[in-house]
């Protein structure tokens, strides 16, 4: 069934990288620099991290023009540093702290996983992230990617349905021959209505040790892989 | 003057690719399944890259909407496989043919140039050619562009400015920050009059042996690199 799948496209956050430790390393790295004392990094990410998805529903439902996430992440920073009490950062550390997310490890089967699975496949980001942060996101992480596409190209979020299609016309293939590879069940849902292929892979850890969502998959996808490394080895790479 | 320099940006038809002895090893395998003969491959390559500008200027004045190079190639090799007076192709082999542009092989000194080119920089192609027609050569071609930009995705056919300022502005870069290369003056001279450096590499044969355009370089531009491997060296790569 997965023999004409020609394209793998990935969610990113949460799927090939691991956001929440990131932005708790790059947190602490600040805190060193600045003497601030007392701040939870780990909440300091997740309410950075929650602000994310209400933001872009403006956008996605057309009550603000399109703005690209390194825009709706800076406003969230600040927001942010307001109510946990952080004050007196410069423009240039801001900036720094916001592209963060430039800089977000990948989980420790991406990279080995990612070079099996690019052998016999096109690998292209399907994410909201905008280029620049993917593109300087695998650069730092050696993420080896064939192209950068998804929200910013498509000018589209997901969920919305063009984000999905304009990836896969972009690559000149049919939906069913693009297998969407994520860490989120309801991504894949999305996907799968429109046609895509679908691949689980387990992040259970991905909002740290208590999470509860998307801890395993929730249908039977047609791949449910444990890390990439497994993915590789189910697709034969 | 270009430590400034984040991403190279490359024109790819004729600076990273040899098109022409391509299409003419395309056309003699053609030749060979089809039993065609008296065909000089090398006029017809001339003949279909001809085609080329006068259609996308329709586009670029704006007389018909946004058409991928891909279309655009497919409409042409229609009317050149007229004037040679070949018929009788099916429509996968005339699909196949089209898709020799995706076949394109590099210059010699391409991927090893651009190998070195990526330990220091961004590289994303510039090109009016679209996303899956660069994905597909970069593939079968070892090219390893960290990303795939240029008219498709700016919506905007080189030398529109939007093609190159829509490419930086992805990259999250202004135009000083990244270096055009290509093998075309007049590519360089758009380019630099937006802000971007310029990088000319000769590839005096592009268009055959009695090539009179572009053989060389026709200003001081930034960098003058005889191939991508001297360019590596020349920006210390």
């Amino acid at each position: 069934m997965l023999d004409g799948v020609k394209a793998l496209t990935f969610d990113v956050f949460g799927t090939v990288v691991d956001w929440r430790s990131s932005i708790v390393r790059e947190g602490q790295v600040l805190a060193t620099q600045k003497n601030l004392t007392g701040i939870d990094w780990a909440k300091f990410a997740d309410a950075w991290r929650s602000r994310y998805r209400p933001a872009m529903d403006e956008v996605l439902a057309g009550r603000r023009p399109w703005t690209k996430l390194d825009d709706l992440h800076r406003e969230n920073l600040e927001l942010v540093l307001k109510d946990f009490g952080i004050t007196g950062l410069s423009e240039a550390e801001l900036d720094h702290l916001n592209r963060a997310w430039h800089r977000l490890d990948p989980w420790p089967d991406a990279v080995a996983g990612l070079t099996r699975l690019k052998r016999k496949h096109i690998l292209a980001t399907l994410s909201n992230g905008n280029v620049a942060l993917m593109v300087n996101m695998a650069k730092r992480a050696g993420l080896p990617w064939d192209t950068i596409l998804g929200a910013e190209v498509a000018q589209a979020y997901k969920p919305q349905p063009a984000a999905y299609l304009k990836t896969a016309a972009f690559l000149g293939l049919r939906p069913d021959e693009c297998l969407m590879v994520a860490a989120h069940n309801n991504d894949l849902a999305v996907a799968t209505t429109l046609g895509f292929h679908s691949a689980f892979v387990a992040r259970p850890t991905e909002y740290g040790p208590g999470q509860t969502k998307d801890v395993k998959a929730e249908r039977q996808w047609d791949v449910i892989a444990k890390d990439f490394v497994d993915l590789a080895g189910q697709l034969g790479c």
